[in-house]
């Protein structure tokens, strides 16, 4: 009968001081992406489990956690694979979900169609410190614009939500996969060896560019290829334009246009940021998924390592999934590490609401407790949060708790004599 | 590869027209119930099983979806038994998982602690109409409150939000169940018989005094105390005040201070009353669940039939849970429902940003695109929401898909010859 007072393991629950950032930030982003016309939509916690296991969601689809069918459907004994007794899925990503749904809705949607999505995920990851196995994700996608004003639009969207949350100074890190490849064709290395290519200079930030030369020739490349490789980097060090200097510098390796939407983007966001922050070119981003086929981003904070946000353009991810072709593009901000980093911050929420307690000795009587209830309509009625409870034995206890709670207004009601 | 398009059997997507009325809600509940001092919490989505099945949850314990265990511990080719691959369970309602919350962190959390609760949850019923397998539900509860403060609190803070949602001349009705069971004894009911009694009376809306009073009869109790029983009923249709007539017709049967602290509660409210609405006390009101202690209320609507809300007072649950007396009340409000109801109706958010697009010819320079890249952003700021997208081929299709989705303001940009 008694119950496991621990939440399951790996996940958690929010104590209300954190709830209230939650939901301030929740409504934030709302509201900001809500001003770039932004529709909010939303998908069940769960898919068939066919749809979460086609390959599309790499790593994560080995920690779905998973549901068991019901009723006569489930034949515990006589199965012997999960097949037989799996139907649903926990959602790993938003981004199968708005897959799904924009395969079976795209004719009652705008078009291009801004989708923004906030909603738990789940991966069953081995626990760790800061990292939890249902955590929210907030993610805006454009589909059906194969234009760069998706990548304009959802920089800008995405920086101004940053800057409305008090942060500045924060970087965005700007690539182009064809970029990316192209600097490697341009240096010699073979299609086939990009993904192994990649991973090492991803390293760039924690290994250096001696580090990466290094793993690079210790993977087998020649020496020559590689040289000429970093020395590309070495030159955007002190390029004034990278972007523009690559496109100059890799001719045709290069497909024509990339270096200009590039600068497109780069400018137009620039211009019209109203958040402070530094976008920046950055030859070394790789963005993990294989999916991403043109623009990749991701956020930079002082405040903490790794990113707080990134996303890119994946045109033929939806096709492969629903077999109609829809250029797309996304920018996931990371939620849970903004909310850490405000909650290590003591981030106090603009324009809350100022609180009162009322304190009620027992045994009042009815009439008495009615003028009291009046009081605090009359000053809830003002935008006041008034709590209204009973008088504790312990009364100085229970004014140091109201306080640690944001009560540091108490009024006291004493029982007519 | 190709994609399953359809959501879940029984759970669905939600379109940006209803999610955004979704949002006003949540939103309303939210400011709503954090003006009476409840404080917003969340737990994990899932449970241990064990959690969910210990007979708290009666019929819903039948409904749960169960998610397999993974890794080595899974070994599904050996197992017999659901305990030997199941570990955790989607949750089917918020009282279970907030009575382990209660328990696990009630050293952190003020006292009496006043909580609330928004998510979904989870039951597999047979899918139907208008009812899913995913909702979500909003609950208040105050835990640690033994007076009769608790219920005036919830019922008011209820009624409150319903009334800023625009509803009027909707119904509380109102009940305690030591009413119901003294209601019963006084007229010879035995208590082993209660259950099946209550279960019949609860059909008085349906088949009427008469109805009720043949199915007793049908079901063996004797006509005698079936009229006795039921002349309790007529004599409450004349009576001025139901409670106070009960309070001194039933004597002994009742006990102290039931009658007084149900009018007191009822007073209290309707003079602190900011809705209009009528509290009845409905001496037929059961409230199926047998945890219910004390008072029970539930809201009508004529736009719907069924209850959009209802709770009670369930002193003995969480000690059954957490092996430590904790009394407690709740108020669950229908959210799906008023959904429902709000979507029927048309509903116009209040305060709504005025929505503009802005229609983008294609091939427009770098630099035009800026401009209106800053006219975009001037508008933001000043709390339009603004559309930029590139203009389609058919545009009289895109102008007209727009203004479905509110965007009658269009401004189109051309390309600069």
């Amino acid at each position: 009968m008694a119950l496991n007072k621990k939440p399951v393991t790996g996940m958690r629950d929010i104590m209300p001081a954190e709830m209230q950032v939650r939901d301030y930030v929740l409504n934030l982003i709302r509201e900001t992406y809500a001003g770039f016309g932004f529709n909010h939509i939303e998908t069940p916690c769960m898919e068939n489990i066919g749809n979460l296991t086609n390959k599309q969601g790499g790593e994560n689809e080995k920690l779905i956690f998973k549901v068991m069918k019901r009723g006569e459907k489930l034949k515990i004994a006589e199965a012997t694979t999960e097949e037989e007794i799996v139907d649903f899925g926990m959602r790993y990503d938003l981004t199968v979900p708005l897959s799904r749904y924009y395969s079976a809705h795209a004719n009652e949607l705008a078009a291009p169609f801004k989708a923004m999505q906030m909603g738990p995920v789940w991966r069953a990851d081995r626990p760790q410190r800061g990292r939890f196995r249902q955590f929210v994700q907030c993610d805006i996608d454009i589909l059906g614009d194969p234009t760069n004003l998706a990548e304009i639009e959802l920089i800008t969207a995405t920086t101004t939500l940053l800057g409305k949350l008090g942060f500045k100074g924060f970087k965005v890190c700007f690539n182009d996969r064809r970029m990316l490849k192209a600097m490697a064709a341009y240096c010699g290395f073979e299609e086939k060896d990009y993904d192994q290519v990649f991973i090492i200079l991803d390293k760039m930030d924690k290994i250096g560019i001696d580090g990466v030369s290094r793993e690079l020739q210790e993977a087998g490349y020649a020496a020559e290829m590689v040289e000429k490789y970093m020395s590309l980097f070495t030159d955007l060090e002190t390029a004034e334009d990278g972007v523009a200097y690559l496109g100059e510098k890799l001719g045709e390796a290069l497909s024509a246009g990339v270096a200009d939407n590039m600068s497109t983007i780069m400018n137009s966001v620039k211009a019209g940021a109203s958040a402070q922050f530094d976008l920046v070119f950055d030859p070394t981003l790789v963005r993990g998924m294989s999916y991403y086929t043109g623009s990749i981003f991701e956020i930079k904070m002082a405040e903490m390592s790794g990113s707080v946000g990134g996303g890119g353009r994946y045109d033929e991810m939806i096709g492969k999934f629903t077999g109609q072709n829809t250029p797309a593009c996304g920018f996931s901000i990371g939620f849970e590490r903004i909310v850490t980093i405000l909650m290590e911050q003591g981030f106090q929420i603009p324009g809350a609401a100022q609180k009162k307690a009322y304190l009620l000795e027992k045994g009042m009587s009815s009439e008495q407790m009615i003028s009291v209830l009046a009081e605090a309509k009359a000053e809830r009625e003002a935008g006041v949060q008034v709590l209204v409870v009973q008088m504790n034995k312990n009364k100085k206890f229970q004014k140091d708790q109201l306080a640690k709670d944001g009560y540091t207004d108490v009024k006291e009601f004493f029982k007519n004599k």
